[in-house]
């Protein structure tokens, strides 16, 4: 397909890392990367020349937005799905993943049972809605169990890790409320491990290798890959599938905990995703390369393997001021303030081994201080 | 140094690919690139919040813009020095490389003088003013030989072979004017190769591999490297020497024939250079990252080696219109115009060998039909 003279313009609602980022890749590829945002300082906001100052919460500033672009997307699955699907009738321009989809996704509750009905290995799970119901949910599988927040869940904000009657009495009385939780057995893991895939409008699919992530303060820490996983091709098979099913365009990233029994999905953003962000510095496409190409209908490549190791650190804001420094692999999201556990950059790096990438990209977080 | 909140402003006089790549990798180390160019749809206007509409032939444009940056540095060694110095003074802003250095160096009669002074091998050569000094050059050193516009020449604009007499009478007769040409002996040559050299505010200075590249009419059809020198110490040695002694920031390429006495310098040039593009995909810094920290006195690295291969092709435009495609390693400028011979993009590509990168970057560069 041509996408040249006039561009094609691609819009992205939101204006954090993600957008930057997907922006970053929009101008490589000739494409003319459009960002809708509120805050001037946001840092998606920064590297294109078309950002449009304007809510994410209102049909005025989406239709307007709508209007501006050929095809558009969204960085975070919280957005008010019943605005996006109005602003795209009003407007005929296509949104990628679906906000019908994006909406079934942003719920914890609607995401389990589109993993029951795709027959997606997750965890055990159930909607609680009372304290019976609760109890019902203990009484079978046992503590300890997860409570998570059904929407607006993110980097371990509303998760709550229940371990013993204590804590359970604990959660019930402070934090519990009717029609905002769900609870899920908790899984005891070997690892946890990510993968990127992708579908694009013609169809096609392709997927990254496997990586092994780890969380630390319920935060993306560091991934570093490739990961060998036995079961890695019934598994993509099934993704692929749910994909088709859903005629889901985009990249998905996709977090499972690698257990004795084999991968469990813990969850699936339907963007791009931070297990994801190492693929900047890698040969081949990254995964912001990808989520543009399928939103234009590029056909992908069938898989895109990589050799030798690769690593990404995430940068997690402190109390400190910021000395910021160059290193290689360096990408700085551009956030004007430091706030303790926010996101404000990361460090990719690559190496022979997995092991020497993580080695070598820690090695460098540690002259950043922050 | 700390360069983080407030963001250091840079500031690139010219809207080019140069400076938007430039642009590129100030985002990513944390800075605020800011543009400066007549075009909206100029390159590197597209890719920051911080383009700035203005003439870099006007002293009230360049002073505007510099007086908003906190540093500046020019894409194109063709601008008008003195204009530079003026504004320069006027706002206290300063430009790396200086524009002093730029100045000596846009003339190739300075320029030579300059390899002369600091003992840098290059071709023997004359500034010819009449046809007398041309015949007592020609004399001397034996057809063929190259004549070269003093300024404004590139990509083979303004360099006339002259292989015989009859060539010698047609040049003299059609394009021959006093003051505007030196006169070079024809190097036979083995090989095209080149380095990136750097040095940055604090004094350190780096280099990249060395890299062999290609001209195809007259332009860089393709770089690749490492490319292994037996004398690239000493010939770096007298580089890093020739930096210090004219207080150089920022990075130079550095253009050589390999002849079989060793390496002679073609040309040389105060900025970023397409013979260096190949490393925004190799890991370690980019010069672009390396440029940067010159400009901030950010310690460089003692040198970047590059392990395996790499390699990288033009996307020279042509007279079709582009059916743009994705490719891994693509850097689309961004242009809105194609024409023939213009640089549209280029194609990165890293394989376990020099000639393996470039015969995979070849093939991905079939698929534009320019």
């Amino acid at each position: 397909m041509s996408h040249f003279s006039p561009k094609t313009k691609v819009g992205y609602l939101g204006g954090g890392q993600l957008a930057k980022m997907l922006s970053e890749s929009a101008h490589q590829l000739g494409l003319e990367p459009h960002v809708l945002s509120l805050r001037a300082d946001s840092p998606a906001a920064q590297n294109t020349k078309y950002w449009h100052q304007g809510s994410l919460e209102s049909h005025a500033d989406l239709e307007t937005f709508l209007k501006s672009v050929d095809v558009a997307t969204f960085e975070s699955e919280f957005l008010n799905a019943d605005k996006l699907v109005q602003a795209q009738k009003a407007t005929k321009t296509k949104i990628f993943p679906t906000p019908e989809l994006m909406g079934q996704l942003q719920d914890r509750k609607t995401q389990k049972q589109l993993f029951d009905q795709s027959r997606l290995p997750s965890s055990p799970w159930a909607a609680v809605d009372s304290e019976p119901e609760i109890a019902e949910f203990v009484n079978l599988h046992k503590l300890p169990v997860v409570f998570k927040q059904r929407t607006f869940g993110y980097d371990g904000y509303g998760t709550f890790i229940v371990k013993d009657k204590k804590q359970l009495k604990s959660f019930i009385e402070k934090d519990f409320k009717a029609n905002a939780f769900i609870v899920e057995k908790f899984i005891s893991f070997k690892k946890e491990c990510a993968v990127i895939i992708a579908r694009s409008l013609d169809g096609s699919f392709t997927h990254l290798p496997f990586v092994e992530s780890f969380q630390k303060d319920a935060r993306c820490d560091w991934v570093k890959g490739p990961l060998r996983i036995k079961t890695d091709g019934p598994m993509l098979k099934q993704l692929k599938s749910f994909l088709q099913k859903t005629k889901y365009v985009g990249v998905m990233g996709v977090e499972f905990f690698q257990t004795s029994k084999g991968l469990l999905i813990n969850e699936i953003a339907p963007r791009v995703h931070n297990t994801g962000h190492y693929s900047q510095n890698t040969p081949g496409y990254s995964q912001f390369d990808l989520h543009n190409m399928c939103l234009l209908g590029m056909k992908l490549p069938k898989e895109i393997k990589i050799k030798g190791g690769f690593a990404m650190v995430n940068l997690i804001g402190g109390d400190k001021p910021i000395k910021l420094k160059a290193v290689p692999g360096l990408h700085w999201y551009g956030k004007t303030e430091n706030r303790p556990g926010r996101k404000m950059g990361h460090i990719n790096k690559v190496a022979s081994t997995p092991e020497k990438a993580l080695e070598a990209a820690k090695k460098k977080r540690k002259g950043f201080q922050l």
